[in-house]
């Protein structure tokens, strides 16, 4: 069996495929290194083997269909995959698996994956998606962005003044609170007492101001307990789910989003995902995760920011693509709301719904409790940012008669600031 | 509060910390874009926030305790960590989250954790080890490398195809034989009537040969479901399990591990993990990995070979020093036992056992079918390999009177050979 196996002679049958695209650094032509990695992740091996048969060859080798440049994409066919047992890991382990380390190799990065329906029609995706989310609450019609924040500091704080903080950025009008990724269930931070005090809080903003507000709790753990954890959460008010999806696994959010009794919105969360998507010759592009991400139920998933702490320059066109893609049709899968989120203050809100989109999630954290007179003052400023840009005006205009915009921006200003990042 | 709060004025307690260590690149001093990462995977963020307080500053500041050229040291906080309910995926969403995608860093990789006794102490580990494992085949004694195999084709081949391949390789001499990681629940090859067709070609074998022959079967899935295929896996005669703990996350590892009804050995897997582990800059080392793996309860792992189709030439020191550390001690953790897989044909066998040990499963795939006389004379070879390499005989002399070694050096030599690597 030569190499040429792996190699197609005419555009692979999109529904009997899945196509994956990569981009390869390798000291031989980028055709022969890509047929390696169609090899290594179907059929072949390094040496020939006395075990194969002509149906193997026939029907189950990956091939090459198309190479540009340092481009090439790959057709793997649809009996390779197995989403019943192996679901997404398996999926992982063909188009993503050993294929990083293979020598003949200097870099590859996965771009992007193309799913055949039948292997999509395995997944339930978002329960709520963008239109569920907004119609819990209320924002279907206006089409404004939502207001979200993380408590900070991102750990530390007591149940009670978690839930403080929750109840001044409530007031304060932002749509949703969200733990921080490094907090679960700590003991200076219980899980169950943060719940309560933070619902409790909630309740009390929402009878106050008629506005329903989304706790994301934190619940990031493995599949086998992550359900029970929820049921649990939801039994004591829970009204939204974070997951981290690298950390623990898509299983761990997929087994939220299947289990018929977790009816709340969840928000999944990446953290870890730059060990892999950061570097632009090696590793998997957030394209990838982010389809993922969606087959596997995230309502909400963060991808970015236009402006703010992590990440480069030049990424705003590529989240801006990833934001769409989360929109864009997929076999009937729900849209995926994505969350911008790190170094984001009212100065930045133009800049990042321009590029991202009005269905967005833009979350502040210390661009709300670092506002000189506090969260209250910090969420209203944020609120007013996104009032002025949904009125087309500009913030500095504003700013004139609205004090917690003006006094954001006079400490802010409308650039990026980056003293820890 | 200033960056400065994140840095150590003296060596951190080891039992009170945990240590991670980062080779960092910058445009910013190293030690400073260190504080950088203390800051946001602790108490920081981007700005000054009206809601930290004097307790957080004091306790739960990760501190920066050492640099030297571009490594940091940084000592987080052992109150900063929840392995109960979070467990290894919130271990690694602080010392491995968001700080690899911080505009302060170039390029940041995580080089190796310390853990303090009292994170360790919530951790089983594996339940037999290398001490385990080898008393199960009956090589405590002699001390020799086990033989294994991996089933090729990758995929492809029946059940029953399958079976009478495991049938050949055991009669020739290896002590287990493995799935590939891309086969789960494949049509062409159902899990269930893959096993059934395996264990029975492998206890014909162990009739014959009075021989225990393990069979990894591959269940990687999410740990919500794991522990249920695997007890119809036991129930169906599997005396070892395999999951890939990359692309299911490590839950899916432990669950197992955890299980007191899983009472066989676990051979840990880990496709993909070069995404995030080949590129030397940016990151997370194979040490860190590993270590997990040894928490959640790894039996065997991989971690790579002296000579094969993988990674890169000098990495062998690295994949030494990796075992070592596997078999070093942990706190009361059994060690694991390194499998060496990926390119290992018999004329490879004496360097890949001098550089990595005796300790060590070695995985020969292609290195075995691959034989000009099929898998029963190529499992014979390697066996010939290792015990001309354990008396201390070179592998040219032993050919001499083992026809099946003189092949597979007439065809392979003793080097490395990588048609498609």
């Amino acid at each position: 069996m030569g190499l040429d196996v792996f190699f197609a002679k005419e555009f692979p049958d999109p529904e009997q495929h899945l196509l994956a695209h990569y981009r390869i650094e390798s000291d031989e032509p980028i055709e022969r290194a890509a047929m390696k990695i169609a090899a290594e992740e179907s059929i072949g091996t390094w040496t020939e083997v006395k075990t194969t048969t002509t149906r193997v060859r026939r029907d189950l080798a990956a091939k090459v269909y198309n190479v540009k440049g340092r481009m090439a994409s790959i057709a793997f066919p649809i009996e390779l995959f197995d989403v019943q047992i192996g679901g997404i890991p398996s999926i992982l382990s063909i188009v993503a698996g050993n294929l990083f380390g293979l020598r003949a190799l200097r870099a590859v990065r996965l771009m992007d994956l193309e799913f055949p329906p039948d292997v999509v029609s395995h997944f339930k995706g978002p329960k709520f998606g963008v239109e569920g989310v907004r119609r819990m609450l209320g924002t279907g019609r206006d089409r404004r962005p939502h207001l979200g924040t993380i408590v900070k500091p991102k750990v530390g704080l007591t149940p009670r003044e978690t839930a403080k903080v929750a109840y001044e950025a409530a007031l304060g009008g932002v749509d949703m609170i969200k733990d921080d990724e490094t907090l679960v269930n700590q003991k200076f931070c219980p899980l169950w007492d943060r719940l309560h005090e933070v619902m409790e809080a909630l309740d009390k903003a929402t009878g106050e101001t008629g506005r329903k507000i989304f706790y994301a709790l934190n619940i990031t753990t493995g599949a086998d307990r992550i359900t029970d954890v929820a049921e649990k959460a939801l039994e004591n008010g829970a009204n939204m789910l974070m997951v981290d999806i690298i950390t623990a696994g898509f299983p761990s959010l997929q087994a939220l989003a299947e289990d018929p009794s977790i009816d709340v919105p969840l928000h999944a969360h990446r953290a870890m995902h730059a060990a892999m998507t950061r570097n632009r010759e090696h590793g998997i592009h957030m394209n990838v995760l982010a389809k993922l991400a969606r087959l596997a139920g995230a309502d909400q998933l963060h991808t970015g920011t236009a402006a703010g702490k992590m990440g480069e320059e030049n990424e705003v066109a590529e989240i801006s693509r990833i934001n769409e893609m989360l929109r864009a049709p997929m076999n009937g899968l729900k849209p995926v709301l994505p969350a911008a989120s790190g170094g984001i203050h009212p100065g930045l809100v133009p800049e990042n719904v321009e590029a991202l989109g009005r269905d967005i999630v833009l979350n502040a954290g210390g661009g709300i409790h670092g506002h000189p007179r506090g969260t209250r003052a910090g969420a209203r400023a944020m609120r007013q940012a996104i009032d002025a840009h949904m009125m087309g005006a500009s913030l500095s205009d504003y700013a004139e008669k609205h004090v917690e915009l003006r006094e954001a921006l006079q400490l802010w200003g409308t650039r990026q600031d980056y003293r820890y990042a």
